[in-house]
């Protein structure tokens, strides 16, 4: 069995982690920090363990969790990260972090972006984006993920065949991304009350949400040039999910088959990438609790644009499914191991 | 393998217990029948399914389906299984019904609640009232099994050590329930539409809802005399969820440790049921996805009233999660095989 | 004009108050304070407001404020309002309290269920409880308006007739009640963030709800006897709106239309409560925004009991509207000046 | 008193309008019809208005509702309007119709995107579309109004000034709407089931969507040449409200404050349409309720894009309240009559 510790468990990314990690078959939990609940049972933060997880929660001790556990999942706030990891706990154990500190390889960009310096930037060169279908090989190698973002997971595997291909004019990128609540944590925010975010929708973090520079820079990578392009997130009223409608301008004119045929080149054998049927597009209630990501697109062939579509469940392949992805790959597991449950329809 | 047929499975039920059956390690899904979408493949109906379960769905031959399959389950408009269920069906296969008619004992009421004939009498004495923390042994040497209704389910477990006890005055009891909109199923009907029952709440069937008299013959066999009592069903502006609150009054003056002790007695070691600790009371949010039903309670010292209440998912322990512990226990498996997920939380 | 102060005006009932009397034909707001927000414009709290209330908020000083408004609105926590309302302040102003200081008659009882000392038992006799339909003449002479409670409210006002006019047994009164999270007030706490209490629904405070002994010293006026009753609020995902479903013993046995005589009766002019009809029940989308109580019942012939039911927008009838209410009383104005919008659907 | 007719009242649109003639001081609703309800009571169909309005249904009888009435409200399916309004109910009547038939001036693309013929080209020249900060001076002298579609008049108001002032390339603008299920109308329909649309969000009729040609044909007008754009609206999971997030590149380097004061030239005097403030964005919860629109802008400086967001209600400016809005200039009322209150929050 495989030793997995959690630290930051009690957010909802680390509960769903602990759902999907009670679930499967290669692993047991050993060890659960919880900076605010130190003391505390797991069950009595998140009740709906009661009887089935009684953990009590601990305080962070790399020294000592990296000697008992094969692996650490990491949900810290960002800037945390980077200070807490180094050569030595990489020795020991390996590491998934669900942050931002070691998804950008260029430090100056993440302090940018961040507003705080990095500390663990000798660290960067042997960190892996953990985005499976991109990074499949070098993850299986790797001691350190960067557990991509919600928002990025889901724009950058439904633009990137267009983009890798040549399809669409690189300048013309539109992600307008909507999402559930729980992308926004749950810390006490007067913005994220029931009676303030119920029964509206608002764009937030206009042309300065830090999701940004992390799909512009692996985009860059599969086009290879550098890419800018606008991202606007969006709040809408439920738990769970993402959807990031993308728009681009195509470079030439290509047919419905045509993009499909580029969209099965990359995702046919994925088992975790759906491409829709014509005509049909996704919607994020289909791939709630699961890791799926589902992909549709259409041509406006009146303007020359191709509008693509992926959904994903912000929690699943947005967070802690993609971290057992990148578990179940570090340690040579089949992919799908703890994952097949379908997606909970509804929900 | 069992293999298993699900006749109606494009109901919300029939969905999850499709969801349910493809985690259980034991079972094969052989047949899927909905006689509104012959012919569809089952992930066009249900797209959480795409690439998952493109199975076919048929039209209810029980003939074939009985020979083909080792137990079949039926979601069906009450009035048709009654119908469609054999002696020679019964000789060849094992039942599970979610549907109301085999659940009374006796036909009279049936008639009389539900205003239909029942035209399968002569079974009744073989069907077992599925409540398998209740019926567990019975359960396991029968062939056709009344897979109970959501609201009861709830209402019955949770009243029925005070019921069985002596606890309370038996003309004292009120159950005031509250559940999602799935519990009215998928049909189109104005008031199911998102904005007529989104932002309110509203009772129901007021003193007539016909899961009545169900709820009071189960409760009636525990009590070992005939029970009548107040049932109000309240609609609840979310997807899935059953509440109970229950009142009556204590016949005499108890400690909340006296019926502690009397619900352990009952429930101490059924895996199913979880009680909550002193202080801390159910909400659907714990037990979404999931066959837990938790039950809390306190005594209204000032009105020596004791107020019970009880959560399930009503299509997990109240429709297919219960109908899987059910087969399990037909099939002389453990009770928790594939349904051991935590339950999903937010969802 | 009448001259309005709104103290607390950033609370929910605070900021349905500023837009009923923005729309009120002989109001003009010259004063709103919050504490939180000093300096602030109350466009930059409340958005819907943008160029139409750019009122800077101030701190309370009672001193100006009572020489400068006709009326006093006051939104504070308990324990506030019995420390700054003195006489000197009634004998310039009027004053509309929507907090529980004055509420309940007994100083005793409230500083058992409060927890704090009454700092203004001396105000006791001149409070005047604000239920419009019951103390009007009362209403009309006072100074000092105990603003009723929104479970209160709605509650009080459906039981009334059946307690006043002896048709149910005292004993047996259970009140069930569903309340939307804006009852929760907008002060930052985990239970009320969106992914906490949405989708799901729980009871809470239960048999120790402040509102209780409210409900049981008004109906005990209308009964001429000590009542003691159970009283067990929900929270639902929603809003707004409060559904209070009321459980009694009938003491005889009484027809649906000796019962509807009774409402008629007490309730049959008054222009802000509307008996449904016969088979119809309220449900709190058709008061919403409005200052009407919808009341329906049924009679539960097998149990002899009687299921009324009361609907109430717990902003509008269950706090800003009320007041507006004792205003209009207060100032010699027809009771609907300002009110008669009708309930906004769907929203 | 104007004498106002409303044709298909039963609808939300319907509904909506009710409500707010309801409160306009020089109305009097005298005729209502809805084909599905004859000879019911309104306030059957929607209780809101119980003991509010409870005037019967009666069928579409134009030639006497265009002499019983000085303004007729037409909400009925596309083609029908076209059918029905004639010159001589012209003559008789002002008519202002919800439906789409006479906004598009060009009868073939209507007749393209509709797919059905249209019955009324002839009186195509005397409609005026009732945008009312774009045509108010026409509106005045019209008989036959085209009341805007809902994402169309948000879009539209939301880009005209940039397109108008030349600041945008014309061949880059991308609208992404969302829109809640109110738009969707009251008529059955699986996908807008509670449990179907609760909980999830998709985009739909991609770049099919029959509003497209409006809001081109408009935003030409406003460009004096050809546009051709993309628009993608989504279904969010609420009640009400439309917000539309509008991507255009800029034709040269421009400010914040430049493109405010363009905002600023178009609208700084227009009542209902509401600017915020720098780094401050629309939310549709603070419109609900109201015939407002919001818009706020930023310039995203790394691609040299603006983005430009537009917030109403549905329901409101983009249905009922810009009906009221048109009837009011048709009428030579200050445009504010009748919908004055603020918008409803928490609603």
């Amino acid at each position: 069995m495989i030793r997995a510790g959690i630290i930051g468990a009690t957010g909802y990314a680390g509960n769903e982690l602990v759902r999907l990690l009670m679930q499967h078959p290669e692993v047991s939990i050993t060890n659960m920090t919880a900076h605010s609940y130190v003391g505390k049972q797991f069950d009595e933060v998140y009740e709906n363990y009661r009887q089935l997880n009684e953990m009590v929660l601990g305080e962070m001790d790399l020294d000592y969790l990296s000697e008992a556990c094969d692996v650490l999942f990491l949900a810290l706030p960002h800037g945390t990260a980077s200070k807490v990891i180094t050569k030595e706990v990489l020795e020991k154990t390996k590491v998934i972090d669900f942050g931002a500190d070691f998804r950008l390889q260029d430090a100056a960009e993440y302090e940018a972006w961040y507003g705080v310096e990095h500390h663990g930037k000798s660290l960067l060169p042997q960190a892996v984006y953990g985005l499976c279908e991109v990074n499949r090989e070098k993850i299986k190698g790797a001691r350190l993920i960067a557990n991509p973002g919600c928002y990025t997971t889901c724009s950058i595997l439904t633009l990137r065949p267009l983009v890798a291909e040549g399809l669409i004019d690189l300048h013309t990128i539109v992600v307008d991304a909507k999402s559930g609540v729980t992308g926004a944590g749950r810390g006490l925010a007067l913005p994220n009350m029931f009676d303030e975010c119920n029964e509206t929708v608002k764009a937030y973090k206009l042309a300065s949400h830090r999701h940004t520079p992390e799909i512009e820079e692996q985009l860059s990578y599969a086009a290879g040039e550098k890419i800018t392009l606008t991202f606007t997130p969006h709040l809408i009223p439920m738990n769970r999910g993402i959807l990031a409608t993308c728009y681009a301008t195509l470079k030439q004119k290509v047919s419905y088959e045509d993009v499909k045929a580029v969209y099965e080149k990359y995702y046919g054998k994925e088992y975790f990438i759906r491409l829709t049927k014509k005509g049909v597009f996704p919607e994020t209630r289909w791939v709630k609790g699961s890791n799926f990501l589902d992909i549709g697109f259409t041509i406006d062939e009146r303007t020359n644009r191709i509008i693509a579509i992926g959904a994903i469940d912000n929690l699943g392949k947005g967070a802690a499914g993609q971290a057992v992805q990148n578990m179940n790959l570090l340690f040579g597991l089949p992919e799908e191991t703890g994952l097949s449950c379908p997606p909970i329809f509804p929900a």
